[in-house]
């Protein structure tokens, strides 16, 4: 299975490097997701679909701009075709693609890929049998207090407790891609990542985090709702959620 | 001249790749900046020093490290050959070399070149003459209120306006290297960005800046200081200053 999303991988990478910049920020509206739809979403989401018909669509889709594909199948592919579309955009270079597998919801995912695709790093897991950044076994880190960093969704639409964070904490990093942010805590880059939102339409979506989440979960970390309960989630694109991603759980303390 | 300034850059990136990880994280005692020297820093430092000794040490040197080489010419070398050190360290994929050539100070600068070490991305300068990213010409983006995206230094030794910009602004990175962050803004990546600190050896450092500081001016935006005049520095890797890197001015209103 892992092989068939590495496929979708690549050809997401390929759509992006051969395809017209100016097509990228065409504005083609509203998604299944609710949010804007841009022409790079687009080409990455086809890209993705294409693959899985050649393979004869083994499986139903979750996506943010189609939402809902139902092929009648068992399996159910979540995909983010471009975590990180505003970095794409204007030319920041921190964005990936998200592919998870589940039979069930997003905490039965069973198989899971993120790939930068700027560095072209690849996270994987498959449930039960660990974490692997490029291949190597991938573990989260020890939480050490006098040199922590903290990976923070900031700005108007965050809460309270996020500002708070980004003034307590000795590194902070802000860089835009949920996914490859919760796969920095499963490498052991940083220690938590967090997106505290109190927007209306603020908070992450399934497609977002199903495939990091896996991630986090078989390299020792966890990913928890604001109530710092287990998170999980239907596969529902109007869904939103905030996250709370940690590597070692006694950095909690220091937190609240 | 940027031809010399290429080939330290490749140098430092080959360098990189094919040191040994284990040596990178060496901690290599106080630099002459007051700051920890790694492994790494020496690693990328030495790459440098090696271009210009083959050019038969054509300037004088300002480094991290090593303070300042006195060769006896009139032009100095202003180098910071990896920054974003905790981000290399760390497996966060942002961080960059740093090169530029003045014949005073840092407002002197004539010759500047900041390569992204992740992606490859190169951002160069010759005073005068505009600036580009892999060649082609950039300048920076108008502002729109509506749409900003600020670059913002934070954690606990980050001031109180960086604070307030962070749960002000609609969408906020921090990435974790000065002279990548600030040719984001010279690109229109980005509108802004901040460093604003009040720690004892906070601030940024001639060294990390001076690259980058020509980039941003040669396509269109400014550097000032904390009293909003025009930035400049002497060529000690001593002295710090707070950053404030802007495109368009008009966002000046905002902030303040």
């Amino acid at each position: 299975m892992l092989e068939i999303l590495r496929e979708m991988a690549d050809a997401v990478e390929n759509a992006l490097k051969y395809s017209d910049r100016e097509i990228w920020k065409e504005n083609l509206g509203e998604g299944a997701d609710g949010t804007a739809t841009n022409g790079v979403d687009r080409i990455a989401e086809r890209a993705v679909l294409s693959v899985l018909d050649s393979h004869g669509r083994p499986m139903n889709v979750v996506s943010e701009e189609a939402g809902f594909i139902d092929n009648g199948r068992d399996l159910t592919l979540i995909v983010d075709p471009l975590d990180g579309t505003y970095n794409a955009l204007h030319g920041i270079p921190f964005y990936s693609v998200s592919l998870a597998v589940t039979d069930g919801a997003m905490k039965d995912v069973r198989w899971a890929l993120v790939r930068n695709l700027v560095s072209g790093d690849e996270y994987t897991a498959v449930r039960g049998e660990g974490a692997f950044m490029n291949g190597e076994k991938i573990r989260v880190r020890d939480f050490d207090q006098h040199n922590p960093v903290f990976s923070v969704f900031l700005g108007k639409s965050a809460s309270e407790l996020s500002l708070r964070l980004a003034s307590k904490c000795g590194r902070i990093r802000s860089m835009g891609s949920a996914a490859l942010e919760m796969c920095m805590v499963a490498s052991g880059a940083s220690d938590m990542y967090c997106y505290f939102s109190d927007a209306p339409m603020g908070g992450l979506r399934v497609v977002d985090i199903a495939a990091a989440t896996l991630i986090l979960r078989e390299s020792g970390g966890r990913v928890l709702n604001r109530k710092l309960i287990m998170l999980d989630m239907e596969l529902d694109v109007r869904e939103r959620t905030s996250v709370l991603a940690i590597g070692d759980e006694r950095l909690l303390k220091v937190i609240y």
